[in-house]
């Protein structure tokens, strides 16, 4: 069941022939088929397979590495350790929506003097076929001292921890230390004086909440494949969702200027801010160029889990306080998050979203990146703000109770809006939250009866979005149709929502528009597909080149007429006149005299679409049924709304799609999936066998509401609408586990285990 | 040995940083390694193998094609014959330098009615391996009636010859004929009045020539892959040169439109005009919409030879007359081309050429495009220019012996020059017609000792170069560095020599722009690698494209120093504040900052750079040596020197290469070159063992001289080099072999049994 639910605004441009309709999408038939050609569909005749050997254990010293036996194995052509990458600057370089320290990029992707966590890279072999190269990983002796462990960040910040780094120097309160520590950064967002606001709150409520570790679950494992030339040029085939964020990293790592490196992107199985990180291609680079051939990685599952970056596990405390009619007086955070083996989880975003859907007067929030001895952690999907979430809203949902104030109306009392002052200092553009909310108090789910053992929960989210670069470009054929040129690899569809609104310029359908995703040689610069930027900042770029194509085709259509262009205008894909009422010609006709009026026509458009918060950000909603079994503690969702602002719905069947995906996503991550860790520090459960994502028969429909607030700067008025999906979901679920049950989960996940225990406890009373 | 010759003209863009330069070649490294992918390197998975059924008869009526046993052989996917082509209109498409009719496209790609020539294609299979297609080809049971046939134009032309069309109804005088002929076309070019020219002449000789159809020799034969896919897009890989082309082609022969074809061009080994058409692509692509799988085929060495375009072997009568000065009164052509088993032969463009290096104020061409029972005649470097120059430029050094003037210096009284009105109408630009000539006469060269039967010959020729349309888009780098996309495929180091044009503009190194030669969906309407228009013209298009870079870092420059666009200039690769000295950045420090001055920094550049005739033509002449054994006829080149007018040498290592190659394939066509054909219309050494080509121990170095008479139009004025070169080597070896022996040759090849026959002879007393 899928709604729109219209906002009581006026839509500045109302009225489209292509936006808000769902064209089939250009590369429908290549994945539907198979002939969409994957990472692991690259081959070349000589092509080399690699194979890595990773550390058994969780930290460990690397005292000695001896290839020599693994060398000389018949069909092994090059081993590469750490000491086969150039040094690395201790400098933090810009990556899609975070940043990298380059010298961690480069032990990460091969561990140096120490191995951080259980898979973690120490060296790689190529060899002419991967059975030789595995047999020859297996001959490469590391010599470890292993050392003790820290797995949470809690037990990283303890007093007395082992140390990751010896670099990391960052006290509780965010000054340099006297001594190392595992806190890698804090970061602290105040507005006003909480303790001003607590002492005016009629009731305040303060909880305590763990997260687990888990992963973006992408179906297609990382595969990369490069080749280094003779005239030191490198090309990289590899799934990734940011050809020139690849690039980026790569040239990095391996000390070469940009341009050297011509990544060619292969469609992709899948990412949510996981497949940003370059774990593969350095290394597959430096093989090729030892060997002289290409060289072709792929990771096991096992690997995916263990050595590609996971969201963090997080230790949080929030407290919130409100007045007896519900206004909320004051807000502080406690947020501690695995970076993993290298600084960099996702905490700085998390402080900046933990209290966003509010307008809360007095606001502390202290975030703190803490090292653990797991893998790096990258980003998923809005990463933080979903750990962050399920801690607000479930306190605001406690508060509610309490206050006996309706969960919807106790949010729309303090709903943040246009001019709300964040605690980081931004103040809200036009923002959606109201619409969602009122979305969900109006939805006939809200009011509908339920069952024993069921309850309803409510939670919402947010995500900043970002802007960003794209860059597009447009060639006109002489058939009326469009080569469309773009840098960003399409996870979701991208290549028919920005192709829709190049369409929508010039007044011909959707299917007039070929899309092509190119190589890093091919385009402008385009940041990373992530941060929710694709149909915001390369669908802009696709508007601004179609209408350098249309201010043209305008000049062509004045000179065929002997008019000035002034004198032209496109109007529903008709050139006219405006002196002359009879003369007209289609954009398809005008396409058949470009050869004979100047020649081809070729538009560009390049964007610098903003940063964090672009567009706004989008919110997001929930209304979930569960029903809870007493005896099991197995929750199954029974109905499930999802609301989202998303600006302007370019194809609404792809918005629909991320709204379902996200919600999925969150589903997973509130009842069953987390980084099972076994004492030594490894994962138990590195297999999809065990790693408990959610299937089809686990999940109802999941009902969608499409808002429409446009945002003040895209030109159709998108926001980003791949993130904010995700956030509320463990929060609702958790709101309607205590509906059912009468008691409030406040540890993800779910799982049965959890609530029975919970059900024991009767933790509601707390 | 290598000079330039530096005419008494005035340079207008005399100083240049990269231009004139000689950079090692972009695509160097893969070319030497064999990384470069050419067509027959394109492999997927699920690939099948085609082969074909061709005629084995030069002329015949198909009467009947069973494919039931074919089709029942294991591993046989699909059968095709012309019956799986749609109709085809009855229209003429433009077609790179030339064009073609679309109905006889189709019908040369699969025979309809009737096989035109041995090779003929008649039916195709693709199976699981070539084996398998090649034993269900041979499967395949044609019965043909067989037709009396005709391989040469005087024989088409004789009265009561055998019909290849019934539809051609031309007759001499070119008027609708009452009987069909095989006169496809006529052509007359008609200036003055001949008449009362040769009647004020002095001195009239009349000649008449033959020679051989001859071959470009191509090393890589045609090689395609297609799959036509389930949404209907078909995609082809081919080595090409011209992917637009291919796409058009393919688009009038199947019936879909251009945009449903995406051709992806693979590198080229050799095309010289003889990779224009589509023969394979079409029965690719069908085979492939039958199967369900990429279909690919590869001709061998006999199919390039039988069944693609050599360029056609000729009749022709010329006569000219001077007075006793040898000023040229009157000049009279009669040309008769074979068109191959189709119509349209180059005579037409043989018509324009055959007297465009003189000023001469009566001419009367006529030209015929005849069909005979070969393969249809194609393109091969300046078609058509290279016969007639034959003629033209011997008939000329009998009259200068004649007149007892020195042959340069008759050329030099006649030469053609900027105001020239030729035949055709067309009044010549600027041209450099003269300072080849004035070059020729003062190289040491022309005046240095012969020994014992040994001669020296001259002569000099043209070619129209076209302009046509390209496009080019330009995107740049964090580093400084251009990412540069054009559609013309590169057989001459163009990647090279238009990646210099880009860099000129912007003060940046040639290998700071990194080229890529895309397929047909990522760039605008690029025509064919042909007519010597890619420097000229894709060059054009990449000088405008950094020129729209360049403003748009102009308004970068302007924004960082808070002034005005028109206050920033850009000198050798430094932009600079004209009201503030103390301010300037390089290119590259400002391609640093455009990631934060509004973001990536894209241009185009399309051009229509003209038709035939753009930029005015190139003029090459030779002077050679040969030695001549009495004995066996054998004819040795002992010294070739070309010199040619390029207008500006962008990159002068690939002019040289052009210059040398084209004098290489004119010896070639000399000396050995032709189609031996046996009685029955076959031809008897399609392989490279009998079809003579030079070697590198049949030639001298040769020794190039070039010539900067700047174009008018191009902006750094280049000329097209690339056919020009051609021209002259049969006329400048005929005549040197008279200086050599005495004894004037009219027919080519000039191969040992020819030269032997007329010493016998003594032709020379004719």
């Amino acid at each position: 069941m899928t709604e729109t639910y219209e906002p009581n605004i006026v839509l500045e441009n109302g009225k489209y022939n292509v936006i808000g309709t769902r064209p089939v999408r250009h590369d429908g038939a290549d994945k539907v088929t198979g002939r969409a050609k994957y990472g692991v569909d690259y081959q070349s005749s000589d092509l080399l397979h690699a194979k890595f050997v990773r550390s058994p254990h969780a930290h460990a010293r690397i005292l000695s590495i001896e290839t020599e036996e693994a060398e000389a194995i018949d069909g092994v052509l090059a081993v590469v350790t750490s000491a086969d990458l150039p040094e690395a600057a201790d400098k933090v370089i810009s990556l899609g929506e975070g940043s990298a320290n380059v010298k961690y990029l480069r032990n990460n992707v091969l561990a140096t003097e120490k191995a951080l966590y259980k898979g973690h890279a120490v060296a790689a072999v190529a060899a002419t076929s991967p059975h030789i190269a595995e047999e020859a990983a297996n001959k490469i002796k590391v010599e470890y001292e292993i050392l003790e462990k820290v797995v949470t960040a809690p037990e990283g910040m303890a007093d007395g921890a082992p140390l990751l780094h010896e670099t990391l120097r960052t006290d509780e309160m965010g000054e340099t230390a006297d001594t190392p520590s595992n806190i890698a950064e804090h970061f602290r967002e105040l507005k006003g004086d909480v303790v001003t606001g607590f002492a005016a709150s009629h009731l305040v409520v303060e909880r305590e909440f763990d997260t687990q570790t888990v992963h973006q679950g992408y179906i297609e494992p990382q595969v990369a494949t490069a080749l280094w030339n003779n005239d030191n040029r490198i090309t990289v085939w590899t799934s990734t969702q940011g050809s020139f964020s690849v690039r980026d990293e790569m040239a990095q790592v391996l000390g070469v200027p940009d341009s050297q490196i011509k990544v060619v992107p292969m469609e992709i199985g899948g990412g949510f801010g996981g497949k940003i990180p370059a774990y593969l291609p350095p290394v597959v680079a430096v093989l090729s160029k030892k060997s002289g051939r290409p060289v072709k990685a792929m990771m096991t599952r096992q690997e995916v889990f263990e050595a590609t970056g996971p969201t963090p596990g997080s230790y949080m405390k929030v407290k919130i306080g409100a007045d007896d009619q519900g206004n909320l007086q004051a807000a502080q955070a406690y947020l501690a998050f695995e970076a993993g083996g290298f600084p960099g989880s996702p905490v700085g975003a998390a402080a900046k979203c933990v209290f966003t859907s509010y307008d809360i007067p007095n606001q502390l929030i202290d975030g703190y990146d803490v090292v653990v001895n797991k893998p790096k952690t990258q980003a998923y999907r809005a990463p933080g703000s979903t750990n962050v979430a399920f801690a607000t809203e479930t306190v605001l949902d406690e508060l509610a109770q309490e206050l006996g104030i309706d969960p919807i109306e106790l949010r729309l009392r303090n709903v943040a809006k246009k001019g709300t002052r964040l605690a980081h200092g931004v103040v809200l553009p036009t923002v959606g939250a109201k619409e969602v909310l009122e979305a969900m108090q109006s939805h006939p789910h809200y009011k509908s009866p339920l069952e024993e053992n069921q309850g309803r929960g409510i939670a919402i989210g947010y995500w900043f979005n970002v802007g960003f670069k794209s860059s597009v470009s447009i060639a006109v054929n002489n058939d009326g149709t469009l080569n469309l040129v773009e840098g960003s690899t399409d996870i979701g569809g991208s290549r028919t929502a920005v192709s829709m609104q190049a369409a929508e310029v010039l007044g011909i359908g959707a299917h007039d528009v070929h899309p092509t995703v190119v190589d890093t040689d091919s385009i402008g610069n385009t940041d990373v597909t992530g941060g929710s930027r694709v149909t915001y900042a390369t669908g802009w770029a696709a508007h601004d080149a179609a209408v350098d194509v249309k201010n043209q085709m305008l000049e062509r259509a004045a000179a065929i007429w002997d008019t000035e262009a002034s004198d032209v205008e496109l109007v529903e894909g008709v050139f006219k006149s405006k002196s002359d009422g009879k003369l007209t010609l289609t954009f398809k006709e005008l396409a058949a005299e470009l050869d004979d009026t100047g020649g081809p026509v070729m538009g560009r458009g390049t964007v610098d679409a903003g940063g964090l918060g672009a567009g706004g950000g989008s919110f997001a909603g929930n209304i979930v049924d569960v029903e809870v079994d007493p005896e099991t503690g197995k929750v199954a969702i029974k109905r499930f709304t999802v609301v989202q602002d998303v600006g302007k719905a370019i194809h609404p069947s792809y918005v629909e799609g991320q709204m379902q995906g996200g919600s999925v996503q969150g589903i997973g991550w509130g009842l069953n999936e987390e980084y099972f860790m076994g004492e030594n520090g490894d994962m138990r459960n590195a297999t999809l066998l065990d790693y408990r994502m959610p299937v089809a028969n686990d999940l109802p429909m999941i009902d969608t509401v499409i808002v429409e607030v446009p945002s003040e700067q895209q030109p159709y008025g998108v926001r980003g609408v791949g993130e904010a999906n995700i956030v509320p979901p463990p929060a609702a679920i958790a709101n309607a586990i205590h509906g059912a049950v009468g008691v409030r989960l406040r540890q993800l996940p779910m799982n049965p285990g959890v609530v029975t225990k919970e059900l024991q406890n009767g933790s509601n009373s707390k």
